[in-house]
């Protein structure tokens, strides 16, 4: 039995208790300062509000003001905020992390400094902590294809857990690793990572295609329009590629689970896909926004952050204008407030 | 302008004409001894009963008793047959086709021989014609993501040409090229074959997950199942790029439009999606074939093709026993009339 302490009470990071809680671990689940609702709910009828499921019975439920002794003794301590959350609980583990710890993030995005280096959100959660700690812990992270409410359906489930360190991995897997939770290692942390905050940029242009549809309102006899979302699809494969070679990630993270699987099922669906139908439908990105007000929008922010750190290499001459062609045309579209009109031509190298 | 003749007036065949068409070629679709209804179809309505779709007015339309004079003088010939077609295809062009001629070819599959060497059904396409004429003429064929019906109401499609010869392939590209048919060329001519083929089976196995649900019958919060699909499109790609090096294509190429982009539309819906669910719903394959009757499953025969060879080729210590867990399981389904019980932890070369 392990003490696993989760930081943040959302539907993944709550999801996650269930592979936790089947395994027999004490799992501690502490909301953060904007999960006091949560908490209350889960307390008064154990059912999580996002999940609408029971969590397992096994879980302690902590406010935040817990936190410290929610932390105390933890061999695992999991980082379950998402991508706007990820300094702030980098401050609380700084206080509270112990020598020795496991550390294992959710979050998916990705960090740039003004000359365009990017850097992968754990490294940003790991710095708030002070150096000699940080190296007395270790960083890894969750990825790839898991939907938060199939997760807590106990649904088969693929992912990769991914660090720096081998048998910290080994360690986390064997904790959450279940007869329905699968779970593979990766020492590709930025490969990973880099697939992992990508995937929500492109899964957003793939929601174009939806969207066009409603625009075009067409009396046709097909209604789908897979045939743009697929070549979106296989472009998005194609520079996630080039971005992982580019962060000096492993060229084959992309195409397994952590890239092109996880891509698939965010492209199912979901908020990224949602704000990109209303895009593909007419709508400015700034009126999409304002129509999903209070929804967090990964996605958008990671295409902010990631076509402005390429136009940057761009200027450096570490990329070529011709290089990312998709990733560029979304920033143009959140960045610039541009109508989509997607670069076929520029695809795969350029058509003629 | 070129003329293109078009042998066989499936779906597929006929929306390809819709680009040529749009490019002012002279177009002639010749149904086959199968088609006649089509071509009687397309003669008194000039709609195509498949497409559900007025066929653009200039293509000239031919039962199969006017073949002769439909090829002759054609600069280009389609293959417009599907894979069980090829043979048949193969022997008319044997006597029709004149030295010069760009030949291009639609039908997805491979051939195996008793030993286990697989083939790329161009390759056998070629086979049937004589080796001096076969010189003569180039092969190609198109794959990559497209749906027949919106390409059939012009939505947007990216695909990819592929051959081994270069010069052949730009001028195929170039009179099929629209500004919404995308078109790239390939010379990886056995590894884009080999992903049209491959898809086509793991698309078969991403539909067990809605059969499973609704086998299930759960009063679940969550009606979606896309975890499991996401994982087998995860593996899919895995054992598409260890098929793809093991047949001595390129390694990227399963990695772009060929791949993982026709994979994704392959798994958006079809035929082969459908026998996958009932399946999955709980049918043995047997049963689900039965149910539809009438129905072509190329992807069911591929793995049949496929599978069988895998086993071959591992009793000759070419593949390891454990390579390919995914599509030797689909082999067991199709082949073996045995449940799917998914080798969760034998993917990604082993969970632990």
């Amino acid at each position: 039995m392990t003490i696993v302490s989760v930081l943040g009470s959302g539907v993944m990071a709550t999801a996650l208790t269930f592979p936790l809680a089947d395994n027999g671990h004490e799992v501690r689940l502490v909301g953060t300062h904007l999960d006091r609702d949560i908490i209350d709910s889960l307390r008064a009828t154990g059912v999580h509000p996002g999940l609408e499921r029971k969590i397992p019975e096994t879980v302690r439920i902590h406010q935040i003001e817990e936190i410290e002794a929610a932390l105390e003794g933890a061999e695992i301590v999991m980082s379950g905020v998402n991508s706007f959350g990820v300094r702030w609980a980098g401050e609380q583990l700084a206080q509270l992390l112990e020598p020795g710890t496991l550390i294992i993030s959710i979050a998916k995005g990705m960090e740039a400094d003004p000359s365009g280096d990017l850097r992968i959100l754990p490294d940003v959660l790991a710095e708030r902590v002070p150096p000699s700690l940080r190296q007395d812990v270790s960083w890894s992270a969750v990825a790839g294809p898991s939907i938060a409410g199939e997760v807590a359906a106990r649904r088969e489930t693929c992912v990769v857990f991914a660090g720096r360190d081998e048998e910290a991995l080994n360690r986390l897997a064997d904790t959450f690793r279940t007869d329905w939770y699968h779970v593979w290692t990766s020492t590709d942390f930025v490969g990973v990572e880099v697939c992992a905050a990508t995937k929500n940029c492109y899964a957003l242009g793939v929601g174009f295609a939806e969207g066009i549809l409603e625009r075009l309102n067409e009396a046709e006899s097909s209604d789908s329009n897979h045939d743009y979302e697929a070549a979106l699809f296989g472009q998005a494969a194609f520079e996630m590629g080039q971005m992982v070679r580019l962060m000096d990630g492993r060229p084959d993270t992309p195409y397994g689970l952590a890239g092109v699987g996880d891509m698939y099922v965010t492209s199912m669906g979901g908020r990224n896909v949602r704000v990109g139908r209303l895009v593909g439908s007419g709508l400015r990105f700034s009126e999409a926004r304002s129509k999903m007000a209070g929804v967090t929008l990964e996605g958008a922010v990671a295409i902010e952050v990631i076509g402005g750190a390429l136009l940057k290499l761009t200027e450096r001459g570490i990329i070529e204008p011709t290089d990312f062609p998709l990733m560029r045309h979304l920033h143009a579209i959140i960045a610039e407030d541009q109508p989509p009109k997607i670069p076929w031509g520029a695809f795969f190298g350029g058509e003629a």
